[in-house]
């Protein structure tokens, strides 16, 4: 078996360098080094002792997971990246709960994992207020937030990992323009988390700029029920169900995110239109279930792995705390993957009963 | 705000007798006393103090579920309705880790949640060997399993709930040839699990029992890669694509999950084959994107609340031990809900080259 000794001497560093990296301290040392010990790790393929860890630093090997609703696959395969890379690097072990984006939820699963001895912490939320996490942070508790950015000008002890919304949004806009669609919709659901709002803000900068913001609208499906975000697919078919039936509707829709989209191909089939003939539809996520529909989802791929691992980097750091942890990571390495629900737009003979009249005029 | 009293008092029965209800005492008292109890409950918005309860029993809230990969939607749904209920009825926080179907994982999850105070533990593993799960339950832990029965013939401490997953198989099978398909398979993954034999056996059944016993077959898609469950549907894709191209192939298929199936319409539709017009599909479990697929997916709903209330009530009960756990549930209301994935098997013209010759002897 190889022993942090072999690292050591593989990589030409300490015993304390190696003991370093592995207790998430990579920081400390130059970015060459890093590199070296991490490349010594994986050649070596050494998987440090976790009992050995554990009595070292007194810390249980578990990291809380805290999503809005484990019913939604997108929470699913977040979670697969964390563990994958929380285990291999840390040798930590993940548990997950859904707090349904409720504030009360959350503030009460935090003071369960902290008397388990839960000190490290990963927080799905979106949630506006962060309060409670803060104190989470007080109480001696390490919190990453993902999917939301520090509130502007208030300085946070919690960390944020977000993917570049405003950036996806813009960029499945801006798709949907280059295809020649000139009426745009955002669909989203009621409730505005900081990550809804980037999005609609990227969907408007896309329409504007193309000189199109007169004809860019946002679609609200209504609320989510108590179940959470799994229902999104739900409130995404009442919402293309409604644009089926709808003679003035956008055919170029952009869904908040795949889960959306997916319900909203089923609510346009439902009502007779066809994807992309009659409707485009582009997702943001890059689930995998986008590639299993008919017609397979184009959508904007977010960087998940990437996230998953800043993140569990950056909630391992030893000496919790502000100043540790106080930091915002914008992942802005967003791209569109082509399938088959963008097309042009339809031929106005199908949507309308000028066609002649504009056909005369071209 | 409503007290244990008023619980008592709206149902006329004695304070210790709401107790042993919220205590998951209920087999302690006649089902007319436990109805009217859980309707008082129910009548009131009764809501156990969560800190009353652990100063009493010295017990965490905390409930652990176990499952093979949280980035498989239906252990999703599951979980949703595990948790829904334990927080409902008990109090009890969901905390969920990923096992991927490994034993030694599986252990080291267990030893890990009982260092932390976690006394009541669900598993899904449908591993042969559950050994491991016995000596949990031996250290002091409640323990049940979900989709696999007790080994025939030896007693074991671990409660089981599964549904009936021949029956499962049979209706779904039995559907196919009721529409007149003649040439079955049951497409699955590698790896026997418990569950999965019942399945082939109610396929098989269902077969025998029409006299089609020669032209059914079981189509094994190979195993599942390193993330665990959720890739089931790209090996459902490739299965699919195999069969697009095999001029001899089954017309009606069985699928082991709608995961499954999903991928199977994928990669039948990659193939260039229509469904339900060349080849039928089935699935089972009920996930609620079976209904977002086009065509959308008909197959058997498992009756998931009522398991994940019966696992909930018997992991939660007062007692642990041999006797008070070691029950089998078998759940046999499965049901099938057509949609659009199945139709007759199509005319001989579509797929073989003696079609005169057949429709002349017509």
């Amino acid at each position: 078996m190889t022993t942090i000794q072999d690292v050591a001497r593989h990589a030409a560093v300490s015993v304390s360098t190696v003991s370093n990296v592995l207790n998430g301290r990579g920081d400390r040392m130059r970015p060459a080094t890093l590199a070296r010990v991490e490349a010594a790790i994986a050649t070596l393929q050494f998987r440090p002792s976790k009992s050995a860890q554990q009595l070292k630093t007194g810390q249980t090997p578990l990291l809380g997971l805290l999503v809005p609703s484990m019913a939604n696959p997108m929470y699913g395969y977040i979670a697969r990246e964390v563990e994958t890379f929380a285990q291999e690097r840390f040798g930590y072990r993940l548990l997950i709960g859904s707090t349904y984006r409720d504030a009360a939820k959350e503030a009460a699963f935090f003071e369960d994992l902290r008397a388990h001895g839960v000190r490290h912490v990963i927080v799905i939320s979106s949630l506006a207020e962060e309060r409670h996490l803060d104190s989470a942070v007080a109480r001696g508790m390490n919190v990453m937030s993902y999917d939301r950015r520090a509130a502007p000008g208030r300085p946070s002890a919690v960390g944020h990992v977000t993917p570049d919304n405003f950036e996806a949004a813009r960029l499945a806009t801006g798709h949907l323009i280059a295809k020649g669609h000139t009426r745009l919709a955002f669909a989203t659901v009621a409730g505005m988390t900081m990550s809804r709002s980037d999005k609609i803000e990227g969907f408007f900068a896309a329409a504007d700029a193309a000189g199109l913001r007169a004809s860019a609208k946002v679609l609200d499906g209504g609320p989510l029920n108590e179940y959470g975000d799994s229902v999104i697919a739900e409130v995404g078919r009442a919402t293309g169900l409604q644009l089926a039936n709808d003679s003035r509707r956008a055919t170029g829709i952009v869904a908040l995110n795949d889960l959306m989209a997916l319900g909203l191909m089923a609510g346009l089939r439902e009502g007779g239109r066809h994807v992309p003939q009659d409707v485009s539809v582009v997702g943001i996520d890059g689930l995998f279930l986008a590639a299993l529909s008919d017609p397979m989802l184009t959508t904007v791929q977010l960087p998940i792995r990437d996230m998953a691992r800043a993140m569990v980097e950056q909630v391992m750091q030893a000496g919790a705390g502000a100043e540790a942890l106080a930091r915002e990571r914008v992942f802005s390495e967003v791209r569109l993957i082509e399938r088959e629900s963008v097309g042009p737009p339809p031929r106005p003979a199908r949507s309308s009963p000028m066609t002649k009249a504009r056909t005369a005029k071209k």
